[in-house]
């Protein structure tokens, strides 16, 4: 690949390196197509096309009339693991799930030991719109992969909140919903999980989450049989 | 986004759900731009954008001459996890190692009951190369990563193995290289963790790839003292 690379990806990789160099953070503006040329020693085309590939990555955004920012995605694709590719809905939600058993128990319990004044308080309320989501009956993937998003990023790991993916699976991916019964569980364990780390009782985090996961374990065997 | 979505995307998108809807497999050709812009009823040069979008995203790669394939990379990015954005290498190599001890013990010991008579073969063979790569004194980052790379695809989770990145992080993170002493150490702890699995003994899987991962830690803080 490398020597063959394209012109423009080359180009893109130089605009990251520039990211990365000045320290860059999200919502910070770049330099404009002409200075970003001029710089670079190529075309404006190139810079248009090489930021076109880096919006396409999350690793930039386009802002109409105002220019070109670093994305808040912080270069973190919309399916990462190409998940899409996998042609099994029931079988990746199953493994994705046997990967949350591994990773989130003890993400929990860091999170119980880590977690700031502020995380915490964002996790409440996080926990509160969850909570509410789930007992509302409608979808709730994305109010549920908020709250463990934010519990990855209490746990103080760099590198894990990047895979809140991972954490919960692509919204949507099972066609069935939940049983009322397994929906009351879920809310009682994500309330359970938000009151261990609450409590700084790094056990009983880790604790509650195996159970919710479970809970989440037999939700998805109810859905495939749907 | 939706709504901004730029057409280009839009029409990435569309040869995805092509390719997953069609069950192609890596390698397997697309059809031209003629057709494609035929069917998806845009222009040649919204296709050629596109196909443009989806090769920087690995879904996709060129071949001179030949068209356009189902690329091998199978839509996982070279850096999906945006690590390169995150600034302290030693802390983002000592936080992956954190995860793959959550991870990689449980794999290495379903890989002992799950991998095929193929996949042993082939782990033996990669096996060697890792130890013959840590043992020369040269870097053996990638040797490493294909080693633990197909530990997790013997696993039999499906959706482990797009997370090798994680598994061994991006090569040559750290400036250092490990001591003699432990290089040593780690490649007996490999050529512990292949025996186990040949064994079909996946608890001493499970503890010979604890054992490993501790001493990567130890090298790992050796390299960021160098």
């Amino acid at each position: 690949m490398d020597s063959r690379k394209l012109l423009t990806e080359k180009v893109a990789d130089e605009i990251v390196r520039t990211i990365i160099g000045k320290e860059r953070k999200a919502g910070d503006k770049l330099p404009n197509e002409f200075e970003l040329a001029e710089k670079l020693g190529v075309g404006r085309s190139t810079v248009r096309e090489a930021i076109k590939t880096l919006v396409s990555r999350n690793v930039v955004e386009i802002r109409r009339g105002a220019g070109t920012f670093v994305s808040e995605r912080s270069g973190v694709s919309e399916d990462p693991l190409g998940l899409q590719f996998l042609n099994d809905p029931v079988r990746v939600a199953s493994d994705l799930l046997a990967l949350r058993f591994l990773l989130e128990p003890r993400l929990a319990s860091l999170a119980a030991g880590n977690c700031s004044p502020e995380q915490l308080a964002e996790l409440m309320e996080l926990c509160d719109a969850c909570e509410h989501a789930i007992l509302s009956g409608d979808d709730f993937a994305e109010e549920n992969m908020r709250f463990h998003a934010a519990i990855a990023r209490a746990s103080g790991n760099v590198v894990v909140p990047n895979l809140a993916v991972i954490l919960c699976g692509p919204p949507s991916m099972l066609a069935g919903t939940p049983s009322e019964q397994t929906r009351k569980e879920l809310a009682r364990t994500t309330r359970e999980i938000m009151s261990a780390i609450a409590a700084r009782d790094g056990m009983a985090a880790y604790d509650a989450m195996l159970l919710h996961l479970a809970l989440c374990r037999r939700s998805i065997a109810e859905q495939s049989l749907q």
